[in-house]
């Protein structure tokens, strides 16, 4: 598909703010791509259907979980954690965009997983550090971004958690398996 | 067992500052069962033994997980963890001590784990907050320890996941599942 059909599809589904994040998330996916060799098309379409469903109502989402092949736990948490995997499925089933490496960057986009793909990594990392984003320690992630596509994952998972659990929050374990993958291969192996 | 003789069995296998690390735990435990309803000689016992395999070396420790029930999982992570597990297979071994709950405060004291009891939670409490510890938070800990047992282990569980994120370990499963549960235990089941 291409990227501006794409984006004909994606911007009446969402807020303003939410579609100008998407583009933004988009540029830097790009950007991350052509510095770590990946498809510069594949990263561009990813990031801007990663957030295709993130105003569908939650019983919306709900009934596309209990109804597909996606993970029923995620019912157990909040409800933020549904958009991606939801999202990943509907581009399948409304447009037929059927590319695995795409549909887990999307299903993925906000806990990551361990094992990722490079595409995989590119949006879960483009998402956190968008030009649009305010996080605390953000310029650092950005830094590393620049240099190292899995440590900067890395400090975006850590810092992640650490926010969650500042807000007393229950943390899904993709979110957990993916610190602890990202920690496994920064550190080479040692625990 | 009683208490004055599982001491002198722990002694001689422990240094001088850790066999008193166990007795201050065995102290706080013992105030923790009384305020929280628990048996008191229970709570004792679990203490004095709970680092009881602290000194094994790695080789012995890696050895009993091999060739026993524990998970293997242990051995993909830091040897940090396996003196609990280790412990609560070897006190039923060696000395016959064979009481579940006993055994399980002991192998969880360093992990915790979903769905803990009350003489699990007595343990891993006392092991973080007897008064020769000192981490940061940890008064905020012992006050809320005072009132309410289940939300003292949640600080506590969640301190030690920022300790090792900010130490780039890799974090044991059921550490993030003792943060989790306990979680959902203080929200009420809300997420």
């Amino acid at each position: 598909m291409k990227i501006e059909i794409a984006k004909d599809i994606v911007r009446p589904h969402l807020t303003t703010a939410r579609y100008e994040h998407s583009l933004r998330v988009a540029e830097t996916a790009k950007e991350l791509a052509l510095l770590y060799g990946e498809k510069v098309e594949k990263a561009e379409l990813a990031a801007v259907f990663h957030d295709y469903a993130k105003y569908r109502s939650r019983d919306e989402l709900a009934r596309w979980i209990v109804t597909s092949y996606l993970p029923k736990d995620l019912l157990d948490y909040h409800h933020e954690l549904w958009h991606g995997p939801v999202a990943a499925l509907l581009i399948e089933k409304e447009f037929g965009v059927k590319d695995i490496d795409i549909q887990n960057a999307i299903h993925y986009h906000t806990t990551g997983r361990a094992h990722m793909s490079n595409l995989e990594m590119i949006i879960f990392l483009a998402d956190y550090i968008e030009p649009g984003r305010k996080f605390p320690g953000i310029d650092k992630v950005r830094e590393m971004a620049k240099v190292d596509l899995v440590h900067a994952c890395l400090m975006a998972s850590a810092n992640t958690i650490r926010f969650l659990m500042n807000k007393n929050t229950a943390i899904y374990p993709d979110t957990f398996h993916t610190y602890n993958d990202l920690i496994r291969r920064v550190n080479g192996g040692n625990h």
